[in-house]
């Protein structure tokens, strides 16, 4: 069995970004020299999630309004945890985000469907953060 | 360390519908001749969903008015993703139930507790869509 | 390849309740002898879940008040599944939580960010339930 490690870093101007990291989890799985198995990517703050979705600006649009709908930042008087933070609605949306993806590794390549690409999605930005992509296989 | 892959073919004729896909994945391993390992079963498509919960149909009535509540399908134009697609509220229907689920796979079974059931989640049916088996371990 | 498989079990006094088993899933890491590879933490049953978060009490609070918010727990008619249960609301709240979780195993330990623990979320206490760890690697 062979095993690959590798972290992806961010520091982001914006509180709230969406980036395609599909090329560089590519890049990792290229440089892991796996064929067959399984690649974990995760995001390793719990502020921010990795998740599969489509690469189309107005659906960016639509998550940045529904999350803002379904966990508000403001007021940050709402949460408990923004008694010395501000970040509690990040924790929120990530969790409907989700934390990682486990994607299939197929004859050296992402096995994935026609419209499948991994987003990092910061939602406390503004700071260092880290990827981490760990494949194994053979 | 042993790999196997299959897909599943879906064309269902609702929008939106639930379907239990446990015996298929149960097949699929069984063909594996994999003992101990894991099995990950992932949509292929972006507005579908694999995830894991009861097989109880009241269950699954209140799941279709539960996703309608946090992320209606009409009207279209709420979306900015509808522009060109009617299909936005199904990218965030899916984000909330899952893409994905990882399985344990051990003495050649699913190793599930006592209702676990995995269901391929459609929320823009009417077309051909897949779901992805895979299964490393040995 | 190794695996390494083990059962945590629990029999929370609350309906609700979020218990921090970091230290059982790094102890069961220990028991694997495994260096590299992933370990899969899942909930066995569907009215449960398995995240990762802070470990702050104030997001916790967070968490009850918001999952109470979008998935109420009462009144119990609201939900079809209630007919013969009353656990409908705890079906959705570990949805949006999750079932599992996968963590990538580097030189013997869980290769987490600075924050990351692993949480238990019950949502239908009171009752016998289990958690599985499953380790695959070397």
């Amino acid at each position: 069995m062979k095993t690959y490690r590798k972290e992806l870093w961010f520091n982001l101007p914006q509180r709230r970004q969406l980036i395609n990291i599909t090329p560089e989890v590519m890049k990792a799985l290229a440089e892991s020299d796996i064929e067959e198995g399984l690649c974990l990517v995760n995001a390793m703050h719990i502020s921010a999630s990795v998740f599969i979705n489509d690469d189309e600006s107005g659906l960016h649009q639509d998550f940045e309004t529904w999350l803002e709908k379904l966990a508000p930042e403001k007021p940050y008087s709402q949460y408990r945890h923004n008694t010395f933070e501000d970040n509690a609605d990040a924790h929120l949306k990530r969790t409907i985000m989700g934390r990682e993806v486990v994607v299939a590794v197929t004859k050296g390549k992402l096995d994935f469907g026609p419209w499948e690409q991994i987003f990092y999605g910061e939602f406390d930005g503004k700071r260092k953060k880290r990827v981490l992509i760990k494949i194994i296989g053979e």
